[in-house]
């Protein structure tokens, strides 16, 4: 993600996870104050991590929302009992610019903040530590490229192309087999670090079920960039290898397929998985400059690490040509992503 | 201080900070082991917070004596019992380059991490919650300017100085009671923090007793740099009001004054202090650049939001001359500085 808060950063570019998170509220405060069990609690303190934050003004109002509605819950669960102290964790990648995280917190703000740098797809906190853990847009991100997509030997090697959609069923499964593997990790690690009794929610990008199958015949926006890039391969300004071995560690699973992961993790309990309904890129960004925006703050780094700087504007101009010519990306019928709402909680531990 | 990690950084520019830690480093060793009361506990994490750490590999190496200390004492102390998972905070304020700081910590490391963004002079945790709080060469940075020496009318008033080193008694008063209220808020703040049994270690840059009584008649390098901005207003480079309206938030106090504030603190209980041996500035900065890479580290970020960036290299390459010039200040003999090493510990919560 772009740090910062400059025309191609993240921060001023996500409008789409705010869709997200708006979506999301009324369930993410019913399904808190219901499911948070204070029986057999005197806190302290209370703790909510945030993992894969990301740097922006989102990351603030996700938790705003949880803060009111914890303090709700606890003024009417324990009238008598004094509210705790919240402290909340933001975590992302080290990388991510904390530094403006940091400066976007209002000077008082009803909680304790520490960002905590690390992979989600490992342990960041001790045993039993965290009370409510959340998760917004971020369970897209692999924690690396499975390796068969670059390995020129095997038939899942993804020439040409920079992402599983519209490639073959092979590049699909090699991505789907990471997935799995990361999105494990994921519960693991937060399954020894939540508390008992404590919650999770998570708001997952995905794509209905059966997209899958069905996505060799479809286009994509990572599509149409990847045809830019190649097109700047043909005309020699970058090289076509440079092309073949870049593919973007992301990936979207669908309702089914998550289900599946969950109930493989013996420890967490899936109290309510649905998907969030009202999000459409055509609302959030409804016009062609934000949607290129938007891919480019999203993308920046990956390119740049990759290819360099030099590459950019020509590359994004070109797919802000190419965008609008698309009458195909551009149509609100075809947008298929799906932001998949999950409620999970903590066994007891025996 | 300077961010990154280029020439003017503080991260390459903090070899005097180091000394103070190897100094340190037995002081530190022996009174954790010996004062730290696991009788009554059964930690599941055991908590560490770092205040003002600013960003460098002196933040690291402090951390590493520490949690050595620490696992010596749980396994020699409690050899049946497992030994608790270590969180530690890195607190300063939010400007500060957490980024850099993130990026060098060691993948492999047995404690888990995580950045508070905040003034230490104001509650940054839950009440209760540390079992160890340190800071090293940060209780030195005023929280605020006192306001007479910027008031013309006020006989405390710092014209055509920076520093109240050299300055009059008025001046120096007024540092010094802002001093005191800063010092009384933080250990106000880390009182309520500390858990019960919890341990304090500080290492405060100071002056020995009686300095500054006598300070009208030292110079020192705070004084050398003011004359070079004097110097500038006189040539009309900046504005002479502007020098007059800048003063720096860094007050070193006496073992005699930091005592008494620490005892009109009731909560907090002086179990030792004394004044640290072998740090000299001529030791860890032995040539001439190094001294003036030093001080731009720490004060080019103060000078540069007051003047502007562009007066920087002027400055500190009049400022390297006059000090090239100044038979005083790398004499050994006139160096003056100390560090004050003291331990507290939380007196039980009734």
């Amino acid at each position: 993600m772009n740090g910062g808060d400059g025309p191609s950063s993240y921060a001023r570019n996500s409008s789409y996870q705010r869709g997200a998170i708006d979506a999301a509220e009324a369930l993410l405060r019913k399904e808190i104050y219901q499911r948070l069990d204070l029986t057999d609690h005197s806190f302290s303190s209370f703790t909510i991590a945030d993992f894969g934050c990301s740097s922006g003004p989102n990351t603030l109002l996700a938790v705003d929302i949880i803060i009111q509605t914890l303090l709700h819950k606890f003024s009417s669960s324990m009238p008598n009992a004094k509210t705790p102290e919240f402290q909340v964790f933001f975590n992302d990648l080290p990388q991510t610019d904390f530094n403006s995280l940091f400066a976007l917190l209002p000077p008082q703000r009803p909680y304790f903040v520490a960002g905590v740098p690390g992979s989600f797809y490992g342990n960041l906190f001790p045993k039993a530590y965290l009370n409510l853990a959340y998760s917004s847009c971020a369970l897209c991100w692999l924690s690396d490229l499975p390796h068969e997509i670059r390995d020129t030997t095997s038939p899942a090697y993804n020439k040409g192309r920079i992402h599983y959609t519209g490639a073959s069923a092979e590049v699909a499964q090699a991505y789907s087999c990471q997935y799995k593997k990361d999105i494990k990790s994921f519960l693991c690690a937060r399954s020894r670090e939540l508390a008992e009794d404590g919650l999770m929610a998570l708001i997952v990008p995905g794509v209905p079920d059966g997209f899958l199958d069905s996505q060799a015949s479809t286009g994509s926006e990572f599509d149409l960039l990847g045809s830019c890039l190649m097109d700047m391969a043909r005309e020699r300004r970058i090289k076509e290898e440079d092309v073949d071995s870049f593919n973007l560690p992301i990936y979207y699973t669908t309702p089914k397929e998550l289900e599946d992961i969950i109930r493989s993790n013996g420890e967490l309990k899936l109290e309510k998985m649905e998907t969030l309904e009202g999000i459409y890129a055509y609302d959030t960004m409804p016009d062609l400059e934000s949607r290129v925006q938007y891919l480019r703050a999203v993308l920046e780094g990956l390119i740049r690490s990759h290819f360099g700087h030099h590459i950019l504007d020509d590359l994004f101009d070109r797919y802000s040509l190419k965008l609008a010519q698309s009458s195909f990306i551009l149509n609100p019928q075809t947008h298929k992503s799906i932001m998949i709402f999950t409620l999970l909680t903590r066994r007891r531990y025996i």
